[in-house]
């Protein structure tokens, strides 16, 4: 739907129905398209009156004597089919639907929302909400949008879609506080018939739009949303999302409020990471995020050397540095030496770096320690920590002239170099000015939210195609029902080349002690009936049984429990026991919202207290794999911590890819699959226990 | 010294020593005295001309012909004590010292700024300096203070004290930003004189200020600093602190800036809470949430009514009270029930409660849902989310009807009120004017600071005096040197009421074999010398002893070892074996910084791995133990998690608050003191090893 979506926003005439002079949004909107320039005519419908906003009323659409290329829709709700209708008769494809008590009030507002799409799908109708304020096209000056829109509006690299309308207004006056520009706003509404992944297309193909930013209540189309994720990683466009939903009561409110299934956060989390999306978690964090990647695009690295006139700030961001897992490394010898003529005796010359307070005398002290600075072998970007001034100073002609030297000193600098400003204030009118003059790059709102967006960048920068280009599985034809218990699902791990566990079933105690005999004590003995979870909270597990006698009584006493639950089927497993090693948990689950994922977590506390697991959408490759492992709280026991023998990750790493093919070959048919533990002693990966539950 | 601070704070006559037209600090000091109307006469003296900044100056202090209260002092370096000379001998008792050159120069630097330290304590002047800026007392109008202040100063109720010169005009343009005025602001500079803590003294008794905000590089004095915080908290004065240094190159950035020693950061985070200090980590916190506590005072409690015209910020605001630990309870029935009436059908109606876009139409209807939730008897205090206007809207004096009727419900409503923007934007010009026509409280700049703010403020509002006021423990008569091995730590534990587990001294194998005999097996035997630290690095160590030939021959091993190094006075340490249970670490070591701190954790991967373990200065309570065990990631075991047996905390808190009255008994005499592992089994709790190395 390119460009049909392209058309939407990109109209050379503009209808506005069901316009009134007693709505405030038909009110705003006309505003909003005079007042920012829309260069062509603006038709107004109202069957009841003849003038509204003091200009010529048509009584329907039928009636404009020209080209309608957007319809904007406010009439009643009951009224919108009609209009649709219409319009579609005269040829009009695209259409922004104000108009409110569909899906999100009810049974009968969702009969009338599915309505509309069936009508637009029939008739190839490009349609924008209902229940949305619209768009604002800043880069071509084209604003259907239902409320106020503060001005200046300053056109720039952002392009932003929302899931809340309210939120735009903060987004627009937190832009213009930055004096960053967006290319193209987009409030969804219900998303009948445009989604989010739509437009995000659209913007991955906008020449205007260098990065996108989001709101997002719930990903509704989450298998659209990775393919165009994907796409603007392949374009090198940043995706920054601000995704709600990490408290249990937002999803509850974000129900109420959209009546959208909001899905498990932990699996969103590791879902963006895969994507290469960006996620924060503030509206500032969002903007100002948002505009530093836009300033400074790719990074080539993590080292960062940091240029400021405070000591104090230095120390700040130091510390935040550390937290977003930026490196600070010294400076180069040559880069001390120099910058020791530059700076003022009592400078301590070091990264960070204090270029003192004689930045009030020496207005070209700062600019010429960044240069320096920016040419150190050892760093991979610069952070200069500068302010656009809030006031005009006696002379603003020198301030002007400092600004513009800085400029080009950025310009020419043979790294990227990111711009921090002390705090979250606004750029003011003469920053503004200044700014303007001086062709002065973007200037991150605060040391605070700049530290987050840098290291944003740093993240974003190093996340490679690779990524999120793993092809899709083989499907397998593999077929049950129900839960498999441990040996059924055994078996077709070992069939698809993962490590198992020798085991013999034995349907009496003789049969149990012999099979015991042949693997050579200690054993365990587990009880074995389809059906049956988890055993061992019944008592069907016996460890550590070192002799003929110990197996018996262990068998007996299991078949035992068994009988009194009316399991059926009931016969025993016998295994050799293992000791040693580190236990993992490989658990591969249908997220309601995400199709299959993957959590990796060690054995015991790791996981039952302190939930410490990594998530990964399916498929995954080694990589994946080893970065999952690696980001475990629990991965110093993998590395050998407390003398344990270190673990053969590549090993790791190959089983639970098979793991991870085998869940995703069977794919639609898979509820779960849980391989736990899945033993690790070196380079020895055995799966000791598994249970699959078919869907 | 709080008398003389205050004349410090208020003089009526300045001279200004050393000023030049040639420098712009000079310039500056004057300008702001006079920009910011300070009543007295203010004295130039510069012995070599008659003229500077336009008016008459005088050859030297002596020369002044009135009264000086306050000399601003801007002499080169050697000339200070000569200064202070004259001006003591003329009975000027206040003094703040720009000039830099001292102790952060080096040697010869510290060798001045002893003299000048020792030659005010001789002639008891108050010297803030050298090395600072200055003072800017905005309530008073007095401002000699050496960098361009930002106008309009505002007035209000934060008093700013700062370790960073620099940081200054970042802290005055934040506050002017976010519409919120300072009481008094004091550049530290190099503490020479005046600290940090006789400022804050003088704070906790300044009306004017109702909460303190501090940035921090070291607190030269903990002592001192936890005098005057336990005073601060006493009066219902919160301090809110940005304290650097929580990255280990933040550290080494402050030593190399200040000559400061920083101590360790989870120490810092620890006795901070134990003082109710906040601890915030970007200066937009730390004015945000000092404006918020200014604002409402002390919650009664964590249970917040939200009220909003936003589903997306009611979302952002869920998210963020979940990760403050705020709670968002359902409202009351009766609530819910008034509320139905006032809000739009669409509209659900659920805390947080989004009364939606319908405000726009309706002026009233957020405050009347104010109203309404603010009578909710399940809630502590309410969150508006409100802006002030950026921009006059057609009718402006609509919009003041509008914020007045809103700040009345405010003042009026039976709980506090905490009002929030949406994004951290300016207040701007015609949102001053608003709120001040309209008295409409403080705005906390956006979700994401305010939701910190408002944290916080809870937070400090459950911190109670006792958890401040805890008695020093009596001093023990206590001796010793170099390290006690287990057998004499553990003597000295069990005199003084800690429960230690049953152990025998042998000389021999026989002993101990009659040793076992006595406890009953399994046992334990322990390697036992002065001097040995870590006994089970070096195999002295031996569990599980099932029989008297086992512990024959551990014996014999034990001692065969450690007789390979030559370790004196060798025996053997017998124990009976204790199972089950979980084993905790409590360990007590002297902090370079503040002094004897403990560490509680879990033992084993806990503390080793996760390093998972909770600070505390000594002397603790019970209370503040239980907090602490609370706070452990692996809380839940303890609690009874994965089927143990649930710990009784009282009586591990019994225990533990024991060993740190003996530690800080011990005092200055103890270098560490550490019970590992420390076995609690449900209401047994004894300690297993322990080990004690003097100071």
């Amino acid at each position: 739907m390119t460009a049909a979506v392209r058309a939407l926003f990109n109209p050379r005439s503009i209808a506005l129905v069901g316009a009134t002079d007693k709505s405030g949004w038909s009110s705003a909107t006309f505003q909003n398209l005079r007042n920012n320039a829309f260069q062509g005519p603006v038709y107004l419908v109202n069957p009841r009156t003849e003038e509204v906003h003091g200009e010529h009323a048509y009584p329907s659409l039928s009636a404009i004597p020209e080209r309608v290329d957007l319809a904007y829709v406010m009439v009643p709700t009951h009224a919108l089919v009609p209009v649709l209708r219409e319009g579609a008769e005269l040829g009009i494809r695209g259409y922004v639907v104000l108009t409110a008590g569909f899906g999100e009030t009810g049974a009968e507002g969702l009969r009338l929302e599915h309505e509309v799409a069936e009508f637009a799908r029939e008739h190839q109708l490009t349609v924008l909400g209902p229940n949305g304020n619209g768009y604002i096209n800043a880069a071509a000056g084209i604003t259907p949008y239902g409320l106020p829109i503060p001005t200046p509006l300053l056109s720039g690299p952002i392009g932003v879609v929302l899931q809340s309308g309210a939120l735009a207004s903060a987004v627009l006056n937190f832009s213009q506080a930055r004096n960053v520009g967006i290319s193209l706003l987009t409030a969804m509404g219900n998303e009948t018939v445009l989604s989010v992944t739509d437009v995000i297309d659209y913007l991955v193909d906008d020449p205007a739009t260098k990065v996108i930013a989001l709101f997002l209540e719930q990903i509704r189309r989450p298998d659209e949303f990775a393919r165009v994720a994907r796409r603007a990683a392949r374009a090198g466009k940043p995706i920054v999302a601000l995704k709600i939903g990490s408290s249990e009561l937002a999803s509850h409110t974000a129900q109420a409020h959209t009546g959208a299934l909001v899905g498990d956060d932990a699996v969103v989390d590791a879902a963006f990471r895969q994507l290469g999306v960006i996620r924060v978690r503030s509206l500032e964090d969002l903007i100002i995020t948002a505009g530093m990647l836009a300033s400074v695009g790719r990074l080539p690295g993590r080292r960062i050397g940091v240029v400021t006139p405070s000591g104090g700030a230095s120390e700040i961001i130091a510390d935040r540095a550390a937290e977003e897992g930026l490196e600070l490394p010294g400076f180069a010898p040559e880069t001390v030496a120099r910058l020791k003529e530059i700076v003022p005796e009592f400078a301590t010359v070091q990264n960070p770096l204090d270029v003192t307070g004689y930045v009030l005398i020496d207005r070209t002290l700062l600019g010429r320690a960044l240069e320096v600075v920016a040419d150190d072998p050892g760093i991979d970007a610069v952070l200069l920590l500068a302010d656009l001034p809030r006031v005009a100073p006696p002379n603003p002609e020198l301030s002007i002239q400092a600004f513009q030297a800085n400029a080009r000193r950025i310009r020419n600098a043979p790294r990227p170099v990111a711009v921090v400003g002390n705090v979250c204030a606004d750029v003011s009118e003469f920053g503004r000015m200044i700014q303007q003059k001086s062709d002065f790059p973007y200037v991150a709102g605060g040391i605070e939210h700049g530290m987050s967006a840098l290291g944003a960048a740093a993240r974003w920068s190093e996340s490679f195609l690779s990524d999120v280009d793993i092809p899709d599985p083989e499907p397998l034809d593999v077929r049950g029902s129900g839960i498999w218990a441990e040996h059924r699902a055994a078996a077709l791990l070992a069939e698809h080349g993962i490590p198992v566990v020798p085991a013999e079933l034995a349907v009496d105690a003789d049969a149990a002690v012999a099979a015991a005999e042949r693997f050579g004590y200690p054993v365990v003995l587990k009880a074995v009936a389809d059906g049956l979870g988890h055993k061992s909270d019944i008592g069907g597990v016996r460890l550590g049984l070192s002799g003929p006698e110990d197996v018996r009584r262990a068998h007996d006493e299991v078949c035992a429990t068994l009988r009194e639950r009316a399991a059926s089927g009931i016969s025993t497993l016998v295994q050799p026991q293992r000791s040693g090693g580190v236990e993992l948990l490989v658990g591969v689950v249908r997220d309601p919202v995400w199709g299959l994922t993957m959590a990796i977590g060690l054995g015991g506390v790791w996981v039952e207290v302190l939930r410490d697991s990594a998530l990964r959408l399916l498929p995954v490759d080694r990589h994946q794999v080893r970065q999952a492992l690696g980001e475990l709280r629990g991965a110093p026991l993998l590395r050998g911590a407390r003398g344990a023998k270190p673990a053969d990750l590549d090993a790791v790493a190959d089983v639970v890819v098979r793991i991870g093919q085998l869940a995703a070959g069977i794919g639609e048919r898979l509820e779960s699959l849980e391989v736990n533990p899945l033993l690790v002693d070196g380079n020895r990966v055995e799966a000791l226990d598994a249970l699959i539950t078919w869907h």
